[in-house]
């Protein structure tokens, strides 16, 4: 059905599997078309030797001597010890930690509980659950208070999701491309699967004032982080979370109850939560009023901005790696919408010139990271590949030059303020790839 | 819409949601049918205090310090120390080695790495993923040896699905019920996002002989398992596996490399593959001749039994639990099938008598756990609960006594030979609870 090009080696390769410039590949192009692409060097994966020689192997050293005892807790292996969250504050002084994702080391979706990103502004706190207490007051007709015990009985819900901090991203408007890798740049997203139970339940119980529009939900810990959200979104699919990746929540993610508001900015999603307080108007803390109201070029700011819109980047190959000479790669990465299901994800290779569909991984689930893949044929040449996704909405992730127009592109401080632009990134984020295979982070 | 029952508070319970007896209600129940459910105790949930003393909270002890510092790996809560695996030989005495999932303190449907079932032989292999080859050869055109850095640039695939070993809930084979938690009835179970290369990607490579129809598949651990798997399972969907749950493998589960055959019995999933040689007969090895090879109660043997059927147990409440006074619970628990997608749950409260449709959570993945979920009012009267899954290929969980039936009951070694009746049960699983709330393991 293919037009085969005959090329130096053994691989058949169709002519019309092209799909982009510089080498994109139909996204289907290497699974199930009896392709066949070792043999020539540079041209195939390059996947060892071939013939006779194949067998036997030689017999390792492993292979002959009693293992280590398995424990009651599994244990990493030692070969992945560089696979750690990189720390802002490694001494626990006292002011904010932040531990980001090393999402460059990572494939699949789900994020390990004990590698997702966390910040904190006082530390962890050590919450016995036996004596944590939950209420909602305010203008709820029954008033209550939740122990753990009880709220471990209502119907619970599980879903994947991501959570990101809404300053993830923040080099990315720095007028130069900062050189730096994904766990820098974007560090501060993670993925989990997430049970709990829906906070629409326990409003039902305690009976909302038809008058309520807002709420205001705060930590147990020191810093007592507090934010308003609308009533509406936890009505839509607010959960109160126990559970992440099937056990209970990490202590540094909010042991034993976080509110999850799936696709809103990380910090409203409360860890440790033990007020929820219904009203009519927001309560403008400081989280809201100052820290996270995104000042725009024009002076005038977001009062509140909520979602993490839709946003995606490639992960292999990135920054740090390095192509072993020409031939077949794989790109893949990480796509997600706060507001929906990732619907398409577009790739380029030639720095946005052309673009081809990669595959999407399903199933592909809302407001969660999607694993998009597609095939590239390297040419030794130097390259840029970068991603666009597109969620089901149609909500578009836009090209730089309109981001930096409507967001600003500076790492200094905005003139005559106080304030940066360092909130909500979601444009493109591009690697250079030079004739040595070396990656760099380039602008397109 | 539905005719209210005045109760003893102010709940609002249609008599329409019982959906089966001894209390079973609606699966949509207790969700967006503003249900209040508390008030007279006894008769919610119990959720807690009620009114004007709702608020304030006590200001607790850990609101008023700096915490611990965040560290590179996370840490779990010292308050989920019990949260652990059961091992069948701490000491790590030169035999097998047996570490049991607590399912019974999980929720969703990951399990997390650390706490994900494992056997081994000969201990945990300390491999260099460097240093570890691995080989396809035998009836093939291009034997090839990868190497870990080689097999990394092929085109990935990112699936859930459980791994059960074939001896799982082999105390079901008792004739009295064992009085034991899920931990040790079902804990060789569990359930992973696993990403890797499908090994059909590199069988296309390497070339299959058309009159090849297995496969023999070795690990590089000094056990050096080794099966027999027909092809088609390759070409169906059997992965070369580097990732679980988004990082690399732990040393426990396989690292560098693990053969994942999604459904079929965890001792065919090899670890640490090393060889995988194509042929045309199975190779008749002690896994699959002596070990994994059912006898009847007829004295015939199954000579091979690769899938893990249709199964589904209650996790919550379960064996150890104790049930809080009568009131609303919710029941919940896990339901997979090696052969395809959860399609339904039922769940019985009085002890098969009669049943009703659980909530299936969604999305359900094939070969994947799925976890059910459905409303349950307890009178305060002894009761028995059960659960019967049925996937999409119409397949559906066997009572007790056809099981038994069938493949046998007695814990002892079968008359006249060394075997015991310990493999695929995939029977149902039940819990009595008597009249102050204590959980036991029934038959029925």
């Amino acid at each position: 059905m293919s037009k085969l090009i005959k090329g130096g080696g053994t691989r058949h390769f169709a002519q019309d599997d092209v799909v982009a410039g510089n080498g994109l590949l139909h996204r289907r192009a290497l699974l199930g078309r009896g392709l066949v692409m070792a043999g020539a060097a540079g041209v195939g994966f390059g996947a060892g030797t071939t013939g006779a020689g194949a067998e036997p192997l030689k017999e390792p050293e492993w292979s002959r001597y009693q293992g280590t005892t398995v424990e009651p807790i599994g244990r990493r292996t030692k070969y992945e010890k560089n696979t750690v969250r990189t720390l802002s504050n490694p001494n626990g002084e006292p002011r904010t930690q932040h531990a980001r994702a090393p999402l460059h080391m990572l494939n699949g979706t789900i994020t390990p509980s004990h590698l997702h990103f966390t910040i904190l502004h006082n530390g962890i706190p050590d919450i016995d659950p036996d004596q944590h207490k939950f209420v909602i007051h305010g203008m709820v007709k029954n008033p209550k208070v939740f122990t753990m015990d009880k709220l471990m009985r209502y119907p619970m819900v599980t879903r994947q999701t991501f959570v990101e901090c809404g300053g993830n991203s923040s080099p990315m408007f720095s007028k130069e491309p900062v050189q730096a890798n994904l766990q820098q740049l974007h560090g501060l997203v993670s993925n989990s699967e997430w049970t709990g139970v829906l906070l629409s339940t326990l409003l039902e119980e305690v009976g909302v004032d038809p008058k309520a529009v807002w709420m205001i939900a705060e930590g147990a810990d020191t810093a007592a982080i507090t934010r308003s959200i609308p009533l509406k979104k936890a009505l839509d699919d607010a959960i109160l979370v126990m559970y992440q990746n099937g056990e209970r929540l990490m202590a540094e993610q909010g042991f034993p109850l976080r509110l999850l508001l799936p696709g809103w900015e990380g910090n409203m999603n409360i860890k440790y939560i033990r007020r929820l307080k219904i009203t009519d108007q927001p309560a403008m803390t400081y989280y809201e009023e100052r820290n996270y109201s995104p000042v725009l070029p024009d002076y005038k700011a977001y009062r509140f901005y909520f979602i993490n819109e839709v946003k995606s980047f490639i992960t292999h190959p990135s920054f740090g790696a390095k192509l072993d000479g020409p031939g077949y790669y794989e790109i893949s990465g990480i796509a997600y919408s706060g507001t929906g299901r990732i619907e398409r994800v577009l790739v380029s290779a030639d720095g946005g010139k052309s673009w081809a569909d990669a595959a999407v991984q399903g199933p592909t689930m809302h407001k969660a990271f999607t694993r998009f893949h597609i095939p590239w044929r390297w040419d030794g040449q130097p390259a840029v590949i970068t991603s666009r996704a597109i969620d089901d909405g149609g909500n578009v992730q836009p090209l730089r030059a309109d981001f930096v127009k409507a967001r600003g592109e500076t790492m200094e401080p905005i003139k005559n303020t106080l304030a940066f632009y360092s909130q909500h990134y979601n444009s493109l984020t591009s690697w250079g790839i030079n004739a040595k295979g070396e990656i760099s982070h380039v602008y397109v």
